[in-house]
């Protein structure tokens, strides 16, 4: 396990609250040579101003966030999912990433089932994957905490998400691996191994887990280092797996984005460091 | 799959603006012969009086909620949750119940260690079993929804807590399925099989899952048919599985709890009818 900084990843989300040129320009003053960003804040910049600010600075992407939601049963937002997902993976390209991270979308209005659900986000990877190989992207499908299974994402564990990667070649599809997502799931160490063992551990995120959760259950997640979370343990897992990539910090929490974007990124910066000393 | 309510058991929580007699009247009214209690109001009231009022009323007790919270570990709060429990025991027994539901607990302040957490609830019923054992009543394991497993049940899904139950005779101790806290698990059905073929389905209950949820997590628990829960596919399981005890609704829901509670007992024998049509 290195220390040091030489692993972060900053998260766009985690200071949203600065617009890209000052990330950019507070990652250049800090030594942070990493960043994971999303698709809204890259589209109102200018996608390829994004991608030469970026580049220009020396920044590598390590994500885009994010893809997916792939569980509608109407054929035309299905269409339309598709569409908007392969203008997601044309992004990245520019942007310089290769790696595309998917949410996979929640139970469509009036649905109950889950299976069904599920086998509709493996029929649209069937699709969507070769698309993204062909432009050096790999589809990185995020488990998602138990509790957003009916609205933002019915895949709930890595198992689950491996279950749908392995139907598609590694290079293709991987899986997102977020300490906030599966900290409480000891079925998850013995999945870090098989995702690893495959090469299909396409990206790491942390966020600590703190209590008590905010309504809608969305920004409450915490500074690393505040919460119930041993980051030290889930690193090792994924480092035993055969991980060398980056580690971005991804929070959305209210309040750290109330505070100045800078001083949240030190902070990020600071607390990522000392959390692997 | 029978229909109408003789299998229908109301919990106290879900109309816990009734008073325990006022309860015991609208069951009657309604043709509702079986209820779950909790150990607060029964206190409140007198046991004695309690059990008297119930058995004169001819109302069966299918559970007590709740003992638990084993996950101290300092000594003497470790002691003082075993005798507490050995208190709901008798409790348990003194209704007539032969059920006592057990949230196991969270992570002590400043752990994050959630494997030792379940090994000292293990230890805990090493103690409590043989204690309910003689006195006739049954621990049910209730694994938690993962949303809680910082701070109220580390136990998360069916699989932990057979592994859990499996270390003593089924006859002490065995699970509580309850479809709000299982629901998204994909593993849960066959972990239902693997509880029933062991006679360890030891409670039943329904709520159903609504989104958003709200601040702190804890009273979104919805009316049956309002959310994504598919109420007969999760009977079906536990059916299968052999159990023919009663099926417990349990809401707790700041919108039933301000409305009349006699009411919001008729509307929920309604729903857990209609549901099983």
């Amino acid at each position: 396990m290195t220390t040091g900084l030489a692993r972060f990843s900053i998260n766009q989300m985690t200071v949203k609250q600065l617009s890209l040129p000052e990330l950019v320009d507070a990652c250049g003053q800090l030594g942070v040579s990493q960043a994971g960003l999303w698709r809204e804040p890259v589209q109102e910049y200018g996608l390829e101003a994004a991608a030469k600010l970026v580049r220009d600075a020396g920044l590598t992407v390590t994500t885009l966030c994010r893809g997916g939601f792939f569980t509608a049963i109407d054929p035309e937002e299905r269409a339309a999912a598709l569409a908007d997902n392969r203008r997601a993976v044309d992004e990245a390209a520019t942007l310089g990433t290769d790696t595309l991270v998917l949410v996979s979308g929640g139970l469509p209005p009036g649905s109950k089932d889950l299976r069904a659900a599920r086998e509709r986000i493996a029929d649209a990877l069937a699709e969507l994957a070769p698309y993204a190989e062909a432009h050096g992207v790999r589809l990185a499908i995020e488990p998602l905490h138990p509790m957003y299974a009916s609205d933002r994402c019915v895949v709930s564990t890595l198992a689950q998400a491996l279950d749908l990667a392995e139907r598609f070649p590694a290079r293709q599809v991987g899986v997102t691996v977020d300490t906030y997502h599966i900290w409480w799931d000891d079925q998850a160490p013995a999945q870090i191994a098989r995702a690893g063992a495959a090469g299909r551990i396409h990206a790491f995120q942390l966020a600590d887990w703190t209590t008590p959760l905010p309504e809608g259950v969305l920004n409450g997640r915490a500074q690393i280092g505040d919460g119930a979370i041993d980051m030290r343990e889930w690193r090792s897992h994924v480092e035993a797996a055969g991980y060398t990539g980056p580690i971005e910090v991804e929070l959305f929490n209210e309040g750290l984005w109330a505070r100045d974007g800078r001083e949240v990124l030190a902070e990020t910066a600071d607390r990522f460091h000392r959390a692997f000393q």
